[in-house]
């Protein structure tokens, strides 16, 4: 049942939010043994809140748009009575969270029902939802590849159907890299939209958090119960809640929708190239547009990723070095050795390229771009062959989302469901239009161009 | 004479503006053979402005409160038909500006007259006011001391009375260091108040542009014509003229005054201590306020200034080190290896220390500090002894300016006539309250506490 269906279901009175509750604790138990997506279980708070919800509802009393949901949220938002571990070893010992996180409280308030942390790559940093402390997150489409990260629990939770919704970060792609290797549909919201109170940060500048489900009406209704302004993260845009669940429609009508061209025409296996053709062709776009400078835009976001991360981590690198994953731990000091002067010319290009493209949206509501340049790789892989060039997996992962995420352009990531494995295209809107955005993925999915298939793999 | 004396009997016919422009073209003639305060004159110029001044005034047409008073412009302002040399040897082979700065169209459209572009420390790198191309600044009462710098002309043309009004900029004190060593006044105001467009850049985030003055009227006048946002540098403020000259009058009646405590009484020479009495006794002021971590907020500000300014100048280090006065860039080469962990570190304290200042304000109007720890040094001399340590002079002439520019307050540097040498002290107010520091620096200049001496040395 999608998020949708139980919300409706609970308040009619056809299923009880503790009914509702006990089935997710059950996939979950069934088979997170394979997916490893969750790090912890909250039965006991679960079980609570859905009697709760329960309680409310025979009392008469109104419950919200999500009563009685299921939804996990990755394990670096702070949940009430754990330790906010980001994925790392190092991060266990910290004290336990005395509140949960502003998105949880309200995903909460409009009645969702909180089961779990889940798994996710140490601190942020990574693509491929592997994690030398946890285990890997695992495909649930096919458990021997990867959920793509960093959000990988998110991903194979939500992919695996043992919650209609989780909640997730993306700083350069972490969101909308696991929605497409795991066959689901992601929205990272304009930079500044929802409020990251009370989650574990990356690179301030670019982290946004976000919901992860698998349909659209899902991702609107989550979305819309986390937006608001909150004085706990003073990125957080002082706007009103713009409700997208009633621009839902089936049609496009007078929404102009373009395709990324260049940089994001190159570097795809042909799977790629063919779900970004299926989703343009379903939306009868056939313009081009550029773009500029986009492979500069990824190097700048590298260039600050790496060094932000770097200044946060900097006491932990001193201090417990071997706590770190090796690979993430090299990054990271990698990136406390990068002089400032290339920080500064980053920040310089990123004005620049942000203003650029923002023209672009004068004449284009929606631009399509590949979420990954590949459909999941297999757990472990190292390498791959891109354009003639062989390259490291990890890293170029992200080649399509960083340079859209660098200008905190709102994008949702939708599934195609090609075999063997699907994959994801980024619908990519001007700032603040998550509307447009969710309401172009509410269309394929109506086409059924894109869909989240059934787990295959579990 | 004054500037407003000059404006005042040229706009009542007692005066020409080609005489008073005339007067001011023959100090600089007699004087700056000594001074060295002046790169360029531009005679020509001058002259058909004033001649231009007059024809007006003789058509009865109406001219602005600045009517024929003679100013400069350290060389980093863009002046049509001259390159924009910034103290530089290097951008003598820039063409020839377009188009004068913002600043100089404001001053002109208010009836000034510019007589020529001023001499300056290579890319504002400089406390001292020495200058490796075009020779240092002498300062008017003894030609042997330095000027200070980085606006080292612009304080030595009004220290000498060269000319009423002069500009400069102050990226971590290079107004308020002249001001002090050459016993005139100098408003930094705050950042974002007046438009840097076409003048040429040290580091975006700290430097402002102001005037140089003998008295706090002229000050006022040369600032209000300023005023006014632009299109033309995207951080100046959308905000209207605010007229100061109104607000100045001879009592300080109702306005909190205190005494910067703690960083701001260590470093410091008898002069500087003995001034800040003076001034403190005058006003009234005995309450001490603490500045929380102002070295810090100092070595911050350095962070910021060597990256930012390395960052500028990149391609001209590596293609032209030798062009460079060496010391300058050895500075630049220093910053350019600084890593960016240390500018991130150094960005999240600026926020935090700006925060904490501006708490400040709910209870004071107006903190008293040196402008700097010494009176003006001798050409050349490299160290001194500072509370019994041996210290370079140039890299610590700013210690008291640098922790206020950092976070953008406005400031007036008044001038304390002591003997031999006057020295300055800062007057800090809360952001966007110019017309505080105005207020008390006119008050001071009423009691005779600070006026701006005769020149003794030429």
């Amino acid at each position: 049942m999608s998020a949708a269906e139980i919300a409706q279901a609970v308040a009619s009175r056809k299923l009880t939010a503790v009914a509702a509750t006990e089935a997710a604790l059950a996939r979950i138990a069934a088979h997170d043994g394979i997916l490893n997506a969750f790090t912890d279980v909250t039965v006991e708070r679960a079980r609570a809140k859905a009697a709760a919800i329960d309680a409310a509802i025979a009392a008469g009393q109104p419950v919200g748009p999500l009563a009685g949901v299921p939804f996990a949220v990755k394990n670096l938002f702070d949940v009430q009575g754990l330790s906010t571990r980001a994925g790392s070893k190092i991060n266990r010992d910290l004290p336990p969270s005395p509140r949960d996180a502003t998105l949880i409280e309200r995903m909460e308030g409009a009645g969702a029902v909180l089961v779990g942390a889940l798994n996710m790559g140490e601190y942020a940093y990574d693509f491929t939802g592997e994690n030398v402390h946890d285990g890997p997150s695992r495909n649930p489409h096919d458990p021997t590849r990867m959920t793509g990260g960093s959000s990988g629990g998110s991903g194979s939770a939500v992919g695996g159907a043992l919650v209609p919704i989780a909640l997730g970060s993306d700083t350069n792609g972490s969101i909308r890299v696991p929605a497409s290797f795991c066959g689901i549909f992601g929205l990272k919201p304009t930079y500044g939209r929802l409020s990251r109170a009370r989650s574990y940060p990356f690179v301030g500048s670019l982290d946004h958090l976000g919901p992860l489900a698998r349909n659209v009406t899902d991702l609107a209704l989550a979305y819309d119960a986390m937006q608001g302004p909150d004085a706990d993260d003073p990125a957080c845009a002082a706007r009103p809640v713009e409700p997208t669940l009633p621009s839902l429609r089936a049609d496009i009508g007078g929404l102009r929708i373009a395709i990324a061209g260049d940089y994001f025409q190159q570097h795809v296996f042909p799977e790629a190239k063919e779900a970004v053709a299926r989703v343009a062709k379903a939306l009868g776009a056939t313009q081009t547009v550029e773009l500029p400078e986009a492979a500069r835009a990824r190097a700048a976001a590298y260039i600050i990723t790496t060094t932000e991360g770097a200044s946060l981590h900097l006491d932990r690198l001193r201090k417990r070095p071997n706590d770190f994953d090796p690979a993430v731990r090299d990054r990271f000091i990698a990136g406390a050795m990068v002089p400032a002067v290339y920080v500064d010319k980053a920040q310089k290009f990123r004005r620049w390229y942000r203003a650029k493209v923002l023209e672009l949206f004068n004449s284009v509501d929606v631009i399509l771009a590949p979420a990954t340049p590949c459909t999941a790789p297999k757990l472990g892989q190292v390498n791959f062959v891109l354009d003639g060039v062989e390259l490291p997996v990890r890293a170029n992962i992200g080649i399509h989302t960083q340079p859209i995420s660098f200008i905190g352009l709102p994008v949702v990531a939708v599934p195609v469901p090609l075999e063997p494995m699907p994959i994801g295209v980024q619908l990519i809107a001007a700032p603040w239009r998550e509307d447009v955005a969710l309401r172009v993925g509410y269309a394929l999915e109506r086409m059924g161009v894109a869909t989240a298939p059934a787990p295959r793999g579990i």
